[in-house]
């Protein structure tokens, strides 16, 4: 069965950070400035399969993460998610283990001429606010996070 | 400064199982059948705080967890989330690391006379469908996922 997500493992373009098991790369949408994905580099359904090294390993990419976000953009906290479910709509589900980290502010930020607001900060976060960035700011936002790895 | 989840570690009313560093609870809301809490159970702000043994433990409730509530209610998949969101709509915020499980279905479930249904299976959860229970009900789902624990 086909997986996105494997198949994503191999493309280097928003690449941020990549670990023994765990690869980083920035999200399409940044209406939250810094959102990103963590993909599992091999191919499990569910958090339950996840090997203790994972998790190990995982658990230092938070702490990397979330520092290296808070000097790049002043982040204030974080929403770490585990979800899956678009996988659930084919007829042969084919998850892939991946978070999602939504980086949350109180402040509006500007960065390379674009103004990021997190309108709904103490607030969950909204799916329907997309904000798609050209490719030029999308490198520069991969840069910036980078330099504070 | 005060802190709900410190003092919630002192209740048992809905309390499903406690390990050496966590402690879960069934949530008030069971529009996600099973639906539950787990709380740190020493106050810290945020996951980028927890100690190498605190997410070995946690890897293991996930395993539990996904495992009892399979076999209790046949879930499909699961939702993992570490939020924090409400804890900054304080002037001083001083959140305690949380996570909440929500147990998704493609089928509905009947427990107890009453009628699950996950409507959204397959899409992001619905924060606005709740569904309370009356305390008979609340106690027989603890009852029946910690059977199976």
């Amino acid at each position: 069965m086909k997986c996105l997500h494997c198949e994503s493992l191999y493309i280097n373009k928003s690449l941020i950070y990549e670990s023994k098991y765990w690869r980083i790369t920035l999200a399409p949408d940044q209406g939250y400035l810094g959102r990103c994905y963590i993909n599992l580099r091999r191919h499990i359904e569910k958090l339950s399969e996840l090997k203790k090294e994972e998790w190990i390993d995982f658990a230092e990419l938070v702490k990397i993460m979330e520092s290296a976000l808070k000097k790049a953009f002043c982040v204030v906290m974080f929403n770490w998610t585990c979800l899956m479910n678009n996988a659930y709509q084919d007829e042969l589900p084919n998850p892939h283990v991946h978070w999602h980290l939504r980086p949350r502010y109180d402040h509006k930020v500007e960065f390379s001429g674009v103004i990021f607001e997190d309108k709904e900060f103490g607030k969950h976060y909204d799916r329907t606010r997309n904000l798609e960035v050209s490719d030029e700011i999308r490198n520069k936002i991969i840069s910036r996070i980078k330099e504070n790895l």
